[in-house]
């Protein structure tokens, strides 16, 4: 990791960050400005001015996406600021392009106002034709994506949540698939109820998993709490149906599935022996899982899925967000559903074409994963 | 006309606007993604969040404008609004680019409120290396530029204001070179008081010129004048000595310059013919001149420029920003200066090396003249 860390910072200092502005139009000649610059754009402005519209097929807005983060929750790092948050955001973009040839721009927001974000976006949307919010602290996050989608003409995608639930629902499919068990008899046990935990238990649920029990650094989500955010709160009236109370310790013995978005090293091998038969563990915490895989093996886990790339099953949001975002910038729908979000886990599990242990998604650089999840997007 | 019309619809359709993202770096191998993407990104994470300098070494912020409008002002068009200005700042994005490898990204906000479009700039703040406003209509784009030259960490620029003077003096330096006359002595009759030419009147005072008189559309600014905005009153106290009241027409009498960025077809041959001999008119309305060069020749001009890329001598901005901004990334220097300005109009008059009255500008297209702005820029 220390490698890592180091190559990382020569890379960003040699190349001056990871992204920079390409040409499409060729500006070699008079005539070139005359098209691309005065006098001549003033036809594709004058077109927009009058159908709003003609902005999706004459500007790049048609295959652009703002990835817009106010530095609140940095993938591991957590407040560290929007300036300190720019090499995510660009890695982000980066990913965007290269997986999916979609543009991408990082917005790192100053404030860190709920209100005020949600005031800024609404006025960037005639820079954008997609909106892409990373790494914003919840609960904060949830009222900011609600508002943007309700105001805002363009798609609007929390990749921490929706990202997150899409790829952790596709490696489950497969994992029970393996494991011969249905997604609505297994007992789910989550840890972290924050952006993430709350959008998979969602997606899981309209995937037709009945007994979820998410947890939070307090324990168990269930009736005895009296601290709960409201997010929380409407969480738990539609998980944990037997009102199991107690530490996360607790309530996954007996469970078939553990899926973990919460923090390093919770959980030892003795924790995984609690659990059912052809345990399934997906220890997502970055980049520290909540156990290491050799631990929750030797605690009997028949199948474990993390988010690193240096284990087998890397859950990756990289499989899913930048086909999303392909498949609804080709598509006519206005906003992304939960329709397309299941579709797209659907979609994403089936590429495996025979999954086993050590193989319940595709890798990173299988070609056409993008376009697979863009035609079913489209296909919604 | 009409061609570049159809063919730049033609262009912005094709490709889907100008301009794209382009990767700096490799992202072939789960390695490369580990020092772009996670875990490695953490580190110039952790290193910005320490020391936010280092946002300029390690993230694109270090060659990086944003040209932001609200679309209020957008070349001749007027307030089209924030997605039908997108085309044309696309295409500034474009000339960053190509002229000066200065990455660009076109940012159109949905207010017009000052207010607002202040406190959004300050939070896209840690976004940016730069901020080029663009086509923002004045009065309200000086109070915007002034306040955010005040509070922000990053230099600002108002292409539509700075960009202007300093091509417009280079031009004028020429110009006068030609017919030798000395900036101080000649009478120079603006038609325009808008943001180019209330920031063209103060450039050419800070390089010495004595005797401006400035007009709007109801005549000379003078002090018969009730109806003065602040930033008119302002420029009155610093023009026009000798207190000349009337229409363009009549100032316009005796003047040794005429410089427009007003309206199409103001002036007529026998307007220029009460002009000084070696008459210098300077006619950049866009795409409609206040005069046509013919017309204006008719009248007895010796030298004649327009905005306009098919007749000679055309005062184009893109000689100027591409290099102020490259300049000023490679310097230490946190904000732009009316030094600055004097000096890169220097340096831009001095690329023609024999002015005449057909060239008093370098084209666009010949090559080094960013490198040569930017030169200019640091040294100040």
């Amino acid at each position: 990791m220390a490698d890592f860390a180091q190559e990382s910072l020569d890379i960003h200092k040699k190349y001056g960050g990871k992204i920079h502005l390409g040409l499409s139009v060729p500006l070699e000649t008079a005539d070139d400005l005359s098209r691309a610059y005065t006098p001549g754009v003033a036809a594709p402005c004058l077109a927009i001015a009058e159908d709003e519209e003609k902005a999706k097929t004459l500007t790049w807005r048609k295959n652009l996406v703002a990835v817009i983060t106010d530095g609140s929750a940095v993938l591991g790092l957590g407040n560290i600021g929007a300036a300190a948050g720019m090499p995510v955001m660009e890695g982000k973009c980066a990913l965007f392009k290269k997986f999916a040839g979609v543009d991408a721009v990082p917005i790192c927001l100053k404030t860190q106002d709920e209100e005020e974000i949600i005031s800024i976006v609404q006025n960037l949307e005639p820079s954008f034709g997609g909106i892409n919010l990373e790494d914003i602290a919840a609960p904060r996050c949830f009222a900011i994506e609600k508002k943007l989608k309700e105001t805002l003409g363009i798609p609007v995608f929390h990749d921490d949540q929706h990202g997150t639930a899409i790829v952790t629902l596709a490696a489950l499919k497969n994992a029970l698939q393996i494991v011969e068990k249905n997604i609505s008899k297994v007992k789910i046990v989550m840890s972290g109820a924050g952006a993430a935990g709350i959008s998979i238990a969602r997606l899981l649920l309209a995937d037709g998993a009945k007994n979820i029990i998410l947890c939070d650094s307090r324990g168990a989500i269930a009736s005895d709490r009296s601290d709960l955010h409201i997010s929380k709160e409407e969480m738990r009236k539609k998980t944990n149906p037997t009102d199991e109370r107690g530490s996360l310790e607790k309530v996954l013995r007996g469970a078939d599935v553990f899926i973990g978005v919460s923090a390093p090293g919770l959980l030892r091998a003795k924790n995984i022996e609690t659990m059912n038969s052809d345990a399934i563990v997906f220890a997502m915490a970055n980049p520290t899982p909540e156990i290491l895989p050799e631990e929750a093996k030797k605690g009997g886990a028949r199948i474990v899925a993390t988010g690193r790339s240096d284990f087998p099953n890397q859950v990756n949001n990289v499989l899913v967000f930048p086909g999303l975002f392909q498949g609804i910038f080709s598509s006519s729908a206005p906003q992304f559903t939960e329709e397309m979000f299941l579709a797209a886990a659907n979609a994403l599990a089936g590429l495996v074409k025979n999954p086993h242990e050590e193989e319940i998604l595709p890798s990173v650089f299988q070609k056409g994963v993008a376009e697979v999840i863009a035609e079913a997007v489209k296909g919604v």
